[in-house]
């Protein structure tokens, strides 16, 4: 095993039952038969009209960090989670099959095969836990991250959540923030661990700390230049800006408005700036914003928006509902796959067999249908298809740029009908058809 | 500067205005102001009736961990986030000052003041994004888990969220709903780290993966022995339990049913197990509860509960909205502590002043008002102070197991009106009194 710390180590990131059911299926010796995992949604957030995949990147680290250090098998062995037959294969567990799926920043819908796990048993069930940790997250906030980001139109969109979300989800939330089209955000650790662009200047506490607005303001633009934001909701807003173009001059950069009616304030604002001739001044407002307030802003004389809350926690979907379910398993070991299914009255059935989805283009190339199917594909749709491969063997050969999933996400974006980006309550945009192989 | 890994390094879970701030104030000589911050909250979530507080203790291990690693300085410097001064400023930092605060697991209301940080500007400051991360998510998630265990009455609930929720997120919440009365988790992580127990058995996908579930559950009962839980809705729930009890026996420990109408489905599935003469078998039920689908399965008969996503999505209510604001600062360095406190008009005020806080009983010894105040503390309220010293001189002090917050919490929730477990939405169980120093 290869020197992998605690830290990064991502194998005890996953249910306990993972593992039983690995030690009952190695007993029973049908822990080696050959199995498909899928992961999939039966449905999108309610009113949601396309989901976003994200994570992809992410999932592939946990893929090739899933490794149990000597001190987690000394736990596992302690808490007799399972037996030595177990604790051996765990020990010497490294994922050696094939993973294909969406690319990262794809759009997808309900139904949508979105990533395909293929191997032993043994060694692709106890992936799921950690697989859909990473993606049911990722994906609810880029799924948010995306409908505000089409709601500021050209306007930059800055992410500023972290104190909002649990420490670390934070950081993949900054990810898949920007992988939908942000600008920045104010996450250093997102900034350090995924070179995602970093932002922010000061806050109330920084003026209060001063004897007075004037002086903080001083100290601000001493230190960060003129081109710095200065925040002007402390005390009085209009005294506040008055003292900022006083102590900055015409060149200030930007102010910040983060309280308030915001269009109201951006209004009176954007007239003061321009009365002090600070025409080039900026306005950004940080206030409580979702991407219904983000497109109430729109005719307001705004030059960026703040987003914390509604994007750390997906604007009201703070996960997505992606499961990971065995579609078909050898029939018996060296015999061919099965399709396999749920499929009892209480709900939860899946549809088994190894799917391929492809997204048929109309005759303007906007989408108009997402095709699954589980025979051959037809040659039409054959251009069209999602999947690409990311583990072959065992070895990732999915990575990509952060920059690469980001760019594909606006353009899956652009081609979905136009009404995928309205905001209201809506069916997914484009249908999911079944196609009889 | 001790070694301390990156991935250990609660640094750079930071907003990148902390450190500007920072490097401001160090420039205007600000930075060095003694100052109090206080973390607190104006509302609790819609229609909830106490708040409870979670992450006390990961909190301390955030300060203790919060220094800069060499590449993280590095990157730092590369990306101009700061200047050198606050380079050299940051290379050698360490906290010095003082917290207290609520004691981990203790119920809170709007304006009480949860934890109070006390030292330089410098200092204090740049502890906010990551104190912030840890107390709104754990808390969100304790709340939720605490409205949950009360409306399971005696009954064991199971947290199983961890496939909902960003990976490490997903211990964080195990932690909090244990705090909350939780009795176990699927999470191996968080039993591996925390010390909270863990529990699971077997999915769907163990029956399918063999060739009847005959097959399956023979695997799992060889495997695990008679006192398992069988997972019985893979295909038809009666045919199961019977094949279930036939392979088992009477001893066989629990079933668990994953979907369907879960009352209906219990009564019915009791009354078959009774008439096999498996009286001692166990009910367990798992599929999309949240308080109020475990209030509603009350009269049914069920022994335990397995919650997954509204767990860790904090029940509708993902995050809370403290925050951690500036409240008191040297006038003067040197000169004495005054009050400070943001009194724009457009809203997030504050009430400047280092405060105490006691929740005074009625002559029940039940909780009557929540008393916040920043002059002397009045005599017959001493007793009922709820601060504790967390950090003293920069040294952890209030270091405590996860089982006394646990302890704590419930001593705390009984000591509350009887309302405060209605799951109907309602007023803060008891009001917040501002006490006139």
């Amino acid at each position: 095993m290869d020197a992998i710390t605690a830290h990064r180590s991502s194998a005890l990131l996953t249910d306990r039952y993972e593992l039983t059911m690995l030690q009952a299926a190695l007993r029973s010796g049908a822990a080696h038969r050959r199995s498909v995992f899928e992961v999939f949604t039966r449905r999108l957030p309610d009113g949601r009209r396309y989901g976003v995949l994200a994570g992809t990147g992410r999932v592939l680290d946990a893929i090739e960090d899933f490794r149990f250090t000597a001190p987690q098998l000394d736990w596992l062995a302690d808490q007799r989670v399972v037996d030595e037959e177990t604790l051996r294969f765990l020990a010497d567990y490294r994922f050696t099959g094939d993973v294909h799926g969406y690319p990262e920043g794809e759009a997808y819908f309900p139904g949508s095969p979105l990533l395909t796990v293929e191997g032993s048993f043994a060694e692709a069930v106890i992936l799921e836990t950690v697989i859909l940790s990473i993606l049911n997250h990722d994906s609810a906030i880029a799924a948010a991250a995306s409908r505000m980001t089409a709601a500021a139109g050209g306007r930059p969109v800055i992410e500023m959540g972290a104190r909002r979300a649990h420490e670390r989800s934070a950081v993949a939330a900054a990810r898949a923030a920007y992988l939908a089209g942000f600008a920045a955000t104010s996450d250093l650790e997102a900034g350090f661990t995924h070179g995602i662009p970093t932002t922010g200047t000061a806050a109330h506490a920084f003026t209060l700390l001063h004897d007075s607005e004037k002086d903080a303001f001083t100290a601000q633009i001493d230190s960060m230049g003129r081109d710095t934001t200065l925040l002007v909701d402390t005390y009085d807003l209009g005294e506040a800006v008055r003292t900022a173009v006083e102590v900055a001059g015409p060149q200030l950069g930007a102010v910040r408005i983060d309280s308030g009616d915001l269009t109201l304030l951006a209004h009176r604002v954007r007239r003061q700036l321009d009365e002090l001739g600070a025409t080039d001044t900026k306005i950004i407002v940080t206030s409580d914003l979702d991407e219904y307030a983000i497109a109430a802003l729109a005719a307001a004389p705004v030059d960026g928006y703040g987003v914390g809350t509604s994007l750390v926690t997906g604007s009201g979907h703070p996960t997505c509902a992606m499961v990971y379910k065995l579609v078909a398993r050898e029939s018996v070991p060296g015999g061919e796959l099965v399709p396999v299914a749920k499929r009892s009255a209480g709900g939860k059935t899946s549809v088994g067999g190894r799917k391929w989805a492809a997204r048929r283009p109309d005759r303007d190339g906007v989408a108009e249908a997402e095709v699954v199917g589980t025979g051959p594909v037809p040659a039409e749709l054959a251009p069209h298809l999602l999947h690409v491969p990311l583990v072959t063997g065992g070895e990732v050969v999915g990575r990509e740029p952060l920059e690469a999933a980001r760019e594909r996400h606006l353009r899956a974006r652009a081609a979905l009908p136009l009404s995928a980006t309205q905001l209201s309550r809506g069916e997914p945009v484009i249908t999911t058809e079944r196609h009889a192989g």
